[in-house]
């Protein structure tokens, strides 16, 4: 790569939008999130841009934007080329290690600068993400991989094995995604905060728009959520797949009980019933609530723990997310892992720009890894989506494939100065909202 | 309690201590680090203070510094009463427990505020803490718990048997512990990156010092592992407790094929022999490898996992950490899965100020849960105490029961200018250790 591929600057924004006066985003665990966005830039001596972000939900979102900030050094002065080497660098860091290890704010942080690297990347090769990686050797895939913690379970030679098998068909597989995207189903229905008549509303809009899955919020009130899966189910009809999503409520225990007691309205899977650290609760729920699948991801905080769920039997649909572990790079441990165990993958999506990165990773999945789109389908939620530069399309209820070269992460410069916490004139300048 | 009580201000410090100059505290993981401590202090109206922090190794301390400062909006203006009730309400902030949840910067940001708590209250009724809560009633200590996600290995009922049991023979242990002390054991000689006289001669001095167990670091060379576990087996003789710390540095199948290289040096235990988050993989280690015990717990990020770890059989030796998981309250839920599983507690110390913390937590568990020292042990690393008001003091290789009230957290007003980072005199003002 030449000089102008060189990064020159690192430069960090703390996004905030005021979401908790709509109760978008509401569930039993989250009643008034503020989607925010700990946002960075890298910036090229060629003028080129990689943008990323860790998502957040309000307070703290300070925090890990200063968490971003201490990779600086990691990435100034560097060019995107090796981002295995480059990934593993910041992973392996013992100082800032100590501050994890690979979890939590640091490990965010992580995912957000990696991120950020790939969009510059693939805006560098012209190329949306999601083909830059489709369309790479096995071999190379195979370096941009940690597989530290993962060889009694996956090692180097079987992921390359993996790819391989892929590899007859990618060009026919992206042919179909550019001409028929990838299949979504929607969140937009089922927040708590919603009455009746809204989720009523709501499904019915799901079902026009072509979707054949949406997913419910619980967990809150047993009462309440059969009432509300009762309406569910009837406005979309018997055989439509009803997900439900507990976001980390229960205990082993009531996870079982409460789900039982939905059992009636046939939910398609539960999501989060329990801490997301709970790999030996999870495999017990998971016996215990078959046929209904067991569902997570968003907040799984590594591959080693994806590791250890795939192993004990602890979840049907892994539910990575774009922004929690350290990345692209980390992500494609994730896939691989869930490929070798036949685990399919539905992202984790909504948030800030969720949406716009996970459908690269589901279609780079499809290309180049699992070959497949049975039973896989990506979460779409309908917020936010106007502040970004390269917004999803969702036609008849599937992501249109990204066209635009790179991540489709960036915010457009008016969202992140209206937005600008505390700052913001959507703070009032001084944080409030009011 | 009284107007007197009421906390009014919250002060954080950035404090660095430039160890790396020396090698203290060097692992196959950790060459280099910088002993660190995000540092708060709570100060009442009346003038009582509470002092708490997060230990890191250097980069990102600037951070864990931020992450405590998120925390200040649930302490001015509260009292240190019911500190179950605060504890929870830190740690179930929806926002915020988004960042981790329960684990890394977020978390041990509410260890060092809920550990300044308990530094608090023990200050303000004028007992240490060990004995504060050695004393109180068994009902008091469940309420301080958060049984979440618990309740598939403990309920509070059973809490409260574990307890209930220990009563009497209470009086009897205190007074035991306050003319004894409690067992150490010390990691002094074993640094990677002392040369061998080094290790020579601080085996012989841990032996002379009354020391019954050493730690010797390994993991980076296994010749290198070899020549100096066999140094210290012969400078400690057969029989002698020689105990073995991988710092996270193998994969599952690694780690057993390490260790057995050195079984014929009689191991006692082998400490964080992989990834802190491998439940599944401790258990297959633990396997393997018996009658070597598995220990670990440093980075255990909170109960969750050490639940399962306990479940699951993966570890013999729990080594619980004062500033890791969510202070003293969890600890205190740890304490009780280790009871309710029949497992030793021996806690991880070292760093800034674990072991003037720790010991406070080994001496209630003897006093009021487990009741018991046998092969429990409490670690001990010679450095950096000097800048303690209260620091630990080991005599014939014992922990001296600490008299003073408080948590024994407080560094000297002295050392907190000298390390303050980048500011302070030892960094140059600019940061800079040359």
């Amino acid at each position: 790569m030449t000089d102008a591929t060189l990064i020159v600057a690192m430069e960090t924004h703390d996004v905030r939008f005021p979401t908790s006066r709509y109760l978008d985003g509401s569930d039993a665990m989250n009643p008034d999130p503020d989607y925010s966005a700990a946002y960075v830039v890298l910036r090229c001596a060629g003028g080129a841009e990689g943008h990323g972000f860790a998502f957040t939900i309000g307070r703290g979102n300070d925090v890990q934007t200063a968490a971003i900030r201490t990779l600086e050094r990691f990435v100034v002065g560097r060019r995107p080329d090796d981002l295995g080497a480059l990934y593993k660098e910041m992973a392996h860091d013992s100082q800032l290690r100590w501050l994890g290890p690979e979890k939590g704010v640091m490990h965010m942080a992580i995912s957000a600068v990696v991120n950020a690297l790939w969009d510059l990347k693939a805006k560098l090769e012209g190329k949306p993400l999601w083909r830059l990686l489709g369309e790479m050797e096995p071999e190379e895939i195979v370096s941009l991989v940690d597989f530290r913690y993962l060889s009694d379970a996956l090692t180097p030679g079987e992921a390359l094995d993996i790819l391989r098998r892929a590899e007859p068909g990618r060009a026919e597989r992206i042919a179909r995604l550019t001409a028929d995207g990838y299949p979504a189903y929607t969140t937009s229905p089922g927040w708590l905060g919603y009455d009746d008549d809204k989720l009523r509303r709501l499904c019915k809009e799901a079902i026009d728009d072509g979707f054949t899955q949406i997913k419910l919020k619980v967990g809150a009130d047993l009462e309440d959520d059969r009432r509300r899966l009762r309406i569910a189910r009837e406005v979309c009809g018997p055989g439509f797949r009803i997900a439900i999503d507990a976001n980390q409520r229960w205990d082993v225990g009531s996870a079982i009980s409460w789900v039982n007691a939905l059992r009636e309205f046939d939910p398609y899977w539960v999501e989060e019933p329990t801490s997301p650290d709970d790999v030996l609760g999870h495999a017990t729920i998971a016996r215990a609530l078959a046929p209904i699948k067991v569902a997570t991801g968003e907040h799984v905080q590594n591959r080693v723990v994806f590791k250890q769920m795939l192993q004990a039997g602890s979840l049907s649909v892994v539910q990575l997310d774009a922004a929690r572990v350290g990345g692209v790079n980390e992500n494609i441990a994730i896939l691989l892992l869930a490929a070798k165990f036949g685990v399919p993958v539905c992202p984790h999506a909504g948030g800030v720009g969720l949406c716009e990165l996970v459908q690269h990773l589901a279609m780079f999945d499809y290309v180049a890894v699992s070959g497949s789109t049975d039973d896989r389908i990506i979460e779409y939620v309908g917020h936010l989506h106007e502040h970004f530069v390269d917004p999803v399309v969702i036609r008849n209820g599937h992501y249109q494939a990204p066209a635009a070269p790179g991540f489709s992460a960036a915010l457009l410069p008016e969202a992140l100065a209206e937005y600008a916490f505390p700052g913001g004139p959507a703070w009032n300048g001084d944080g409030s909202t009011t």
